[in-house]
């Protein structure tokens, strides 16, 4: 039975695949990791654990893809309140494929992207897409992960969502990763009580907190996932100075590293220093990081960790 | 002497250009405009009356700049608090002339652009471009207009504030249109003890309030002014659902137009009918609005403001 | 045994994947298809049977894209000079995969594409990517697929080529899809006797020819074939009219639908107009074409051929 | 009375604008710098003295625009067989200013761009704007100044041209400065008898010449013109085997510098190398090019230039 779409909030974290160092996925430190998120960072929803941006989804195979999916439903049971498999490709049939699995294993949701090689050229031809994957988990919430910036397609949200459960009756969100806070807060505005509508650019998650974001979903939150929730506690309470401060802090970090040039294969290292759980190495075609930055961003993350505002 | 950074705050109006039907500058109607925002939009500061954006400044001759620039520091005094001019050229010395004339008719402020066709490529070019300019009004306040959007010129805010100071003395704040609020919170963060941060994407304005804008301007502010302002106090207030309703009503209009095709040319339009006064047709390169757009536009701005959330 | 560089030359059919009415691959047409090309064309190369462009490649499952490698292959037998299978997959593990299969079925070479979706960086990520599919098929000529506009990955093939031999000794040639000719006559120069340096924008095929093209590699050639090999015969007997006049009237018809939107959806209905091997529907995120498009495509494409320039 | 459109063809210089070390326009080495393009460079045609990119003519005055043009139309007399004065402007009383002084000075022609700010959103736009600058100069012959890599405006070429002496009776043609060469070619196909169609690409202008350019305006044939010239003598004796050797010549020293950042303010430090004439700082926001640039580039000149090809 399906989700009720209130249930999935706060913070979500968009994992990172663990990967041995001669570059094999590592689902051995997966029950780590689960904990890790529970009790350090005090975040009990994952997105997309074998996804097309920070796990890494879409360079991997499916049978990766399928054993991370495994790995992350069983070790999370009775710990993570969600478990949403990304099953976005770029071909249909192996996006079909992922749905079918991640229903078989009991995920709590799946995620579907828009295809950025051939892409979709209209809300028609996208919304048929992912009408073809979610049929395949007919008992499985669905999740659109919008992410202009990577997929190229440009396509509005708040047009995509004016009648999609008639042709996505399982359709529960949106992880919505663009800064068009224009098109977010019409989502907001119509389809709030509907659907769950995440918010992906971690770096000004409060401005779309304040236009009714219900959570977050990002790659952040499972190092500063802490330190975000005291944010959200912060807005909450209607402490808008002290949610602030949080933002300001967070995106010093931020700020920080993606000067220095922050992608997959940085977070792998930021996320090893800060948990103490080896990620190893990115997948080709990326690069590991340069020590130079891996030295610098620590260095960062725990200044900003040691200043963080706190809870009164 | 220089006006307080803290006093130029709340709404600010992009003005336009009024023009008579056979294309020539207007400056008969604005006294009647100074009016109209004082009195019916509760906006009682100015920018950029030649601008390059909703003023068409840049389509303007030096000279037309010039009477505009009069027009307004004459017909606001004693109404506006600030009348800010924007001095922005392709050219320095027809910026340097505009800023020396704005000093010498008394304007509040004077702002400038980054030159977008033959660009800075970094901050040292930008800030030497800015000196020149504000250097020929050594007692104006100096604002810089960050519009990548338009100039295609992406230096980050934050750090072209850095030691802004040392080079231009009458430093005062900033007029941001980009959606990168992290740039943007990061420069709160570090300068709104100093600086005024004045935030340029109506759409989203609620957002830029949370991380801590001083204030907005916009050309919206000209016939949606009266319905910002309770946006804006109810945000003082703390009123954060009130806040959020006035963003998503506001929101509501803006999303309609920008689908039909929203520019300066259909800005004027939306203006004339609002307001009465009549703005007139664009300057080539612009075209006129269509009728199909005029109607469908002001339909669902009367509407808009009719159901628009009010105070308690 | 390695084919010498110079032998893929002329025209190189960028290959449609037939589809049945509902969906499926359709292997059935490939021989008839085979021998369209050869017959009808005069086209004896075909490159990227399963490709990420024209021929759907990365809208295909592994299985399937297999399936098409080996039924061109198979077909191709004594009829085709080379059939070049295209590998190229987001995921490593895929594009190794199918370079191996590629080998293992007796493939003239495989071509490989830069990931899109996370991207590489700079030429060592791209290299090191390259270098490790190439490696799956040791005795396979390779060669790069440069589409910038559609990966987004801009490393510049000049820079790309300076000492790949050393990594990739395999390496025999790149189809470069892309309108900047410096870099190609760049490649040329340094490059024209140690690869096949094959043009991939047929939209200007003359202007790549005049700069050094060893020859063209797209999908207009499946049904201009015939017309376009006039502009190679015409310009390698330097009758630079002739060629220009051929030019002209390609681009009339590509400058006709390109007009219209032209896309892989629309080419699989100008093939089956021109060839009568029913291509099928594109699969999903593309749409089948408007009527409207294919009547006006074919109705020009007609006049087109009727009036194409002849050799004396 | 308007000159023969087939009169401007070969090599059309991009002038520099030469200026003094405190910034200010340098009028007094124009003649030198005539000589030199006809004596040293063999280039008789100077184009847009004053325009928005090698001249640095949007960074100028009114005035300096003025001066500067009749310097160039005073200095050319009896030596250059056209000066062609680039008029545009972001403003249109600005541009119908410059018109009106152009063709008052008896120059051979005049140049237009499309305002870059604010812009027009389509053809009847476009040609509205061109019209005005055009009739104010109505027996001087217009020249379309297409450069949207810069401009942000795609209009096609071709498009424009259909019925354009309708409204533009002036007009004789276009520079061209963009890598869409089926444009380009549809404009030669359509227009090379009524129009002069220039190319404006130097780095790869053979690939233009093969679908009939009448000829090339840019900023290397000031100090590569003679080197050009063999280029196309040979193209116009058919000999392509010279004619590309010339193109990967001159193509080895712009992507050498293209590396290093090549723009305006470093084509004046070449050209202050290659001819001997101080050229001068730009102006901002350009700053000057460093020293390493200034010793790499010249370096690379010379090695350039003393291998270039030569006519049997």
């Amino acid at each position: 039975s399906m989700a009720s779409p209130k249930k999935l909030q706060g913070l979500v974290a968009a994992t990172i695949t663990p990967m041995t160092s001669d570059g094999k996925i590592n689902c051995s430190v997966i029950e780590q990791y689960v904990d890790y998120l529970v009790i350090n960072q005090g975040v009990k929803n994952v997105f997309e654990t074998v996804n097309g941006t920070t796990g890494e989804g879409l360079s991997l195979s499916t049978e990766e893809r399928k054993q991370l999916a495994e790995a992350w439903v069983t070790k999370g049971k009775d710990k993570l309140d969600h478990v949403i498999i990304h099953v976005g490709a770029l071909s249909l049939p192996e996006t079909k494929e992922l749905a079918r699995h991640a229903a078989d294993i009991g995920a709590s949701g799946i995620a579907g992207i828009a295809p950025s090689f051939l892409k979709p050229t209209n809300k028609d031809a996208l919304v048929a897409f992912l009408q073809e994957v979610a049929s395949e988990a007919p008992d499985t919430p669905f999740y659109y992960y919008h992410i202009p910036p990577l997929t190229g397609v440009k396509i509005r949200v708040e047009e995509l969502l004016d009648g999609i459960t008639e042709q996505i009756p399982t359709f529960q969100g949106v992880k919505f990763s663009d800064t068009d806070l224009l098109d977010f807060a019409q989502c907001v505005n119509k389809y709030q009580e509907k659907f769950v509508l995440l918010y992906g650019v971690d770096e000004q998650l409060l401005s779309a907190l304040v236009v009714g974001a219900s959570g977050a979903v990002g790659s952040t939150y499972n190092y500063l996932g802490k330190q975000y929730n005291v944010m959200l506690e912060a807005f909450a309470k209607q402490d808008l100075e002290l949610a602030q401060q949080c933002q300001f802090c967070a995106g010093e970090f931020l700020s920080f590293v993606i000067q220095l040039g922050f992608g997959v294969a940085q977070i792998k290292e930021v996320m090893t220093f800060a948990s103490g759980i080896v990620m190893g190495p990115p997948r080709l075609p990326l690069l590991r990081a340069s020590q130079d930055f891996i030295e610098k961003a620590n260095a960062k993350l725990k200044s900003v960790i040691d200043h963080f505002p706190k809870l009164p």
